[in-house]
């Protein structure tokens, strides 16, 4: 019999799905705009009627199929309640029972779970990336946002409440950039892609450097792709952009250093395309803001999954990990 | 018969020791100098004697004896390695291996235990205080330094070295105070018995207040104790000393609660006696830099420790941590 989970990774912008082999192999996959749907019903509808399509798909080849579960990214979600809370950049507000919901579709399907996209990304690291002998060590993602994901003991933390891992929002420099989320100077405002862009105009403006590649594009055009082919062509605003970025990050990185003492530190998104542009004096700040008792001692890697498939694997993870952990409790 | 573990925590000044039972309560006590002592075998021989000294007396009135094990809390202590490492406020230099040299001088105590100091505190408050039902939390100790032991789902986080909570030397001011440690702007100079010092001396710099109680120490008299008894008596820099000291302590709560998300957080220290006047600005501060998310469920409590024997039995519960451990397991 062929087992697979089902991933979900909710998203603003898009929702992808796909069926994920136990060794994190993605069988089949599909995806649908997000923002379309206003209403929670209706996008439910859509997304079960997706899963089924993909099922089906699956079915052809496969006539032994047992569908172990269903893992589901999304953004300010709580994975002991189950529900979406007040998702700043999703149309359903309020408190979404999404789990509830789900189960409703899909009543043959015993375990349906949920939790922040930063958390599945941990977790498909340790069940497909570069974490799987590891048992403490932390995820950090870069994207429109910054999100953590952070495994203690071979376990992720939830924390009391299962909103745990919100280290974008610590606080980088006091009284800095404004945040998203309303206050100031925390490191998403620094760190994340939408960071790189403020931080790319705040270097023009400073050195007037009309020969960089960078002056030809808006705000609103602008993106941290455009800043990463920039710096690989020598571009010296893009450079320093990400030499700004990783002084930062790296400062964050040992703060959580200094709670934790992970094995590693896992970076994950579009900006680690510039590979060693970011890595480099993202380390080296590091680095200096350990204190001795943790010098070069900590790796910082970027992350091994996939980054097409990677949330939907990511989500998949927590449906294997929780077969893991009840096949692993059963041998004791 | 009566069970009972020896607890022992080694400071920069002295070394307390003390018998303590399964309930917590310290059955009898001693302590020594512990900087007389520059060699590390005469310190050892010093201490198993005092231990030995203190078994006698029990025995005297305890015949059915059994001692489960010896817990130690002392800086720089690393939990897995059972070793003190170069521990900058202790005499004895370079990696000590503290528990195998304890283990020669006890070969028939099964359980010997280590680790640092702050740990030792937050397995005290799980064992015997304000956290018994809880299984995630974190501690807070303020004195000469700003130390930490965090909780994650019911155990203490070691992290991949032994060396994890080391919170005191987290950012809180890019390019601050000058930190014990050699890096600039950490919690520790700030938030620590001695950072709120350094805070009465810069509010005097400031403020010019010649009326205010604090005039008449020098650098070397000043301690937190004067700070305290100053703004219970209504003295405004010294009530500054404790609103600063608060908005510091909370921006950096909020960090570690953005990193685990605690049912509460516990502070313990000196600094404490001061009730209110510390812990109203640091909750304040705490809750305005919080996401919306964690707003008013995080409680930030004193440590239900009694001070004076709180290392002593923070230590011991090393030990019986352990043993709950083991019959939980045996119970599975």
């Amino acid at each position: 019999m062929k087992q697979v989970a089902i991933g979900i990774d909710i998203g603003g912008t898009n929702t992808v799905l796909g069926l994920v082999d136990q060794n994190g192999n993605v069988l089949a996959k599909d995806y649908f705009s997000t923002s379309e749907y206003n209403d929670i019903t209706e996008y439910t509808n859509k997304l079960s009627g997706n899963i089924n399509n993909l099922l089906e798909r699956l079915y052809q080849t496969e006539v032994n199929l047992h569908i172990i579960g269903i893992g589901i990214g999304a953004p300010n979600a709580n994975y002991y309640s189950g529900t979406i809370e007040h998702a700043p950049n999703l149309s359903f507000k309020g408190v979404i029972p999404f789990v509830s919901l789900l189960k409703e579709k899909f009543p043959y399907i015993q375990t349906i779970t949920l939790t922040n996209d930063a958390n599945a990304t941990a977790i498909g690291e340790m069940m497909f990336g570069g974490a799987i002998d590891m048992r403490n060590f932390v995820m950090y993602t870069l994207g429109t946002g910054v999100g953590s994901g952070l495994v203690v003991n071979g376990n992720l933390v939830y924390g009391q409440d299962g909103f745990a891992g919100e280290c974008g929002h610590t606080m980088l420099i006091p009284n800095g950039r404004l945040c998203g989320c309303g206050a100031k100077g925390h490191l998403e405002a620094y760190c994340s892609a939408t960071g790189m862009k403020r931080t790319a105009f705040e270097l023009l403006a400073q050195y007037n450097d009309t020969k960089s590649l960078l002056t030809g594009y808006s705000y609103n055009e602008l993106t941290a792709k455009n800043i990463c082919e920039a710096a690989l062509k020598g571009d010296e605003i893009a450079l320093e952009v990400f030499n700004s970025t990783g002084k930062w990050l790296g400062q964050a990185l040992a703060d959580t250093v200094h709670h934790f003492s992970p094995e590693a530190i896992f970076l994950f998104g579009g900006p680690m395309a510039a590979g060693n542009l970011l890595l480099r004096p993202t380390i080296e700040s590091m680095e200096d803001h350990l204190l001795t008792v943790y010098k070069n001692k900590i790796k910082v890697l970027p992350s091994k999954l996939v980054s097409g498939d990677a949330a939907i694997v990511g989500a998949s993870a927590l449906v294997w990990k929780n077969q893991q952990n009840k096949t692993s409790s059963l041998s004791k």
